[in-house]
């Protein structure tokens, strides 16, 4: 029932101290996991994989970190089900999926250090200098792309560009919006209003080949009536992005609670370092939902489209 | 009952249309409204002008704008109520307060425009470049200063710790806190979290003769446990005040729909463009109470205070 991964080289760390890696199969995901990711790792890492393999039976987990925490999980489960569980002491998550481990990496560590350790490991798509965190915000008109969310906290033009045809492209394959309206979050809807970067901004976002639809304020991320897909920098987005988790407190969906990182070659999902059981587990079950799609070779398709008709 | 203003030049344009202005009584505020203010004026400025005077015996109206819409007002009251009410047709609310028309002014007009015209007909405090807007949050530990939201939008550090030693000095006076402590909201509260301005701006606040604790995040303008008062740029301020009023819908209080500016020689009160004529009423109410209550002189006092400790 297992056999090796053919054509990659697994590197020392990444042989397992379980069971084998798990076959690849329609339907199953190999999810990463951060055990020390996380305000309160590796405590509710533990217990949001748990929770995760326990809903999902074609659920098969990587956890990266110490072999207490991995036991844990192991412990707590049927040895039945213990085919479905990979343990990795050391390195990080990225490297998991980069050594074709795993389909995609969950943690809720500090952002930064995912970031960079999943652009380094798995690589950045053309044209992507700091990728930006993607959030998905529900609203009474239907689910909302936030981006960026605390990646790219002092973007330049050209980046708020490329976040915007990445959240397009993101919206149209995964929300299944065929055009998705992308707004520029601002501090007024007149022409004109906002900082240095939001009034220089829109010239290059009216270029691109997407539906821009100018200029939205924090109001329009709560309606999600003026656009499908806001894009900001990651300052603004992660204060707006921690401020409406909290004044919606427990309500909030749990997709909501992960954010997804896009232009890397590989599907990265981050929680928040306050992320909860249940937050992991739902980060978990995201990141499963969007490999067993096929989201991410979907997005690129659509990123090279708009390449070509741009030109 | 009445009697001229002594001591105070009175430019042509501020020659009542209605009853001379009223007499300075004690518990008497005198409110400038701008009655072209705002997205749906004059007729919200109008109903919010109505409800004012109705709710509280002591208030006096000036009303700045076209006659028509001054007429409303009138029209509408008791002709024994009358002398409540002055009207000027032309010029802004701020150049009424300048002349001694009346005691502090409400607009819900473009924030751009107001903050200009407060600034130059009252006057700018010693080292206020830009002044700030304040708003006041309501959150389960209590009211939370949040500011700048919307007047200075690409502000230095400078800018920044001159926003924190207002938004102290108003929430010592109006919220009676002997000692607020005072955030600066960022992504992070580990040192180092932010974007470049965020990076440098702590060592400013951390010299300030206040009581600044540190980095504080968008939970935490929600939550009020960490700050008293919180200090950022207009753009992420007025970006996160949107965003909060629209998941918060109507149950919000009426005071946290109107935001002070600070550091200019009067009482000014801004309404969001969007504004009803409920929000107009409180937003009157706010600045009646800022009046009667002698906030600005307090808080003035504060701020020299503070100045010559810092010597």
């Amino acid at each position: 029932m297992t056999r090796p991964i053919i054509g990659r080289v697994v590197p020392e760390q990444w042989r397992s101290t379980g069971a084998p890696a798990p076959l690849r199969e329609p339907g199953t995901a190999r999810i990463a996991v951060d055990l020390l990711g996380g305000d309160h790792a590796p405590a509710v890492v533990v217990d949001g994989a748990l929770r995760a393999v326990q809903d999902d039976p074609s659920l098969h987990l990587t956890l990266v970190g110490p072999a207490e925490a991995a036991g844990a999980v192991l412990d707590a489960l049927d040895p039945a089900e213990h085919h479905r569980i990979t343990t990795v002491p050391g390195g990080s998550a990225a490297e998991a999926v980069a050594a074709g481990l795993a389909d995609a990496l969950v943690s809720a560590g500090d952002t930064a250090v995912t970031v960079l350790s999943a652009a380094r490991a798995l690589g950045r798509w053309p044209g992507v200098r700091r990728p930006p965190l993607a959030a998905v915000l529900p609203t009474a008109a239907g689910r909302l792309v936030l981006l960026d969310v605390g990646s790219s906290v002092d973007p330049d033009e050209p980046a708020l560009a490329m976040h915007a045809r990445l959240g397009a492209a993101y919206a149209a394959v995964v929300h299944d919006l065929p055009d998705p309206r992308v707004g520029l979050l601002t501090i007024g809807t007149e022409p004109g209003k906002g900082d240095r970067l939001r009034r220089s901004a829109p010239r290059l976002l009216e270029a691109l080949p997407l539906r821009y639809t100018g200029l939205v304020e924090g109001s329009d991320v709560v309606l999600g009536t003026a656009a499908d897909v806001v894009v900001t920098d990651g300052f603004t987005g992660n204060v707006l992005l921690k401020a409406l988790e909290a004044a919606h407190g427990a309500e909030q969906a749990d997709d909501s609670r992960a954010a997804v990182l896009l232009g890397v070659r590989g599907i990265v999902v981050v929680c928040h370092g306050a992320a909860t059981g249940p937050d992991l587990a739902g980060g978990i079950g995201f990141a499963a939902g969007l490999h067993r799609r096929a989201a991410l070779a979907a997005i690129a398709e659509l990123m090279s489209y708009n390449e070509v008709s741009h030109e």
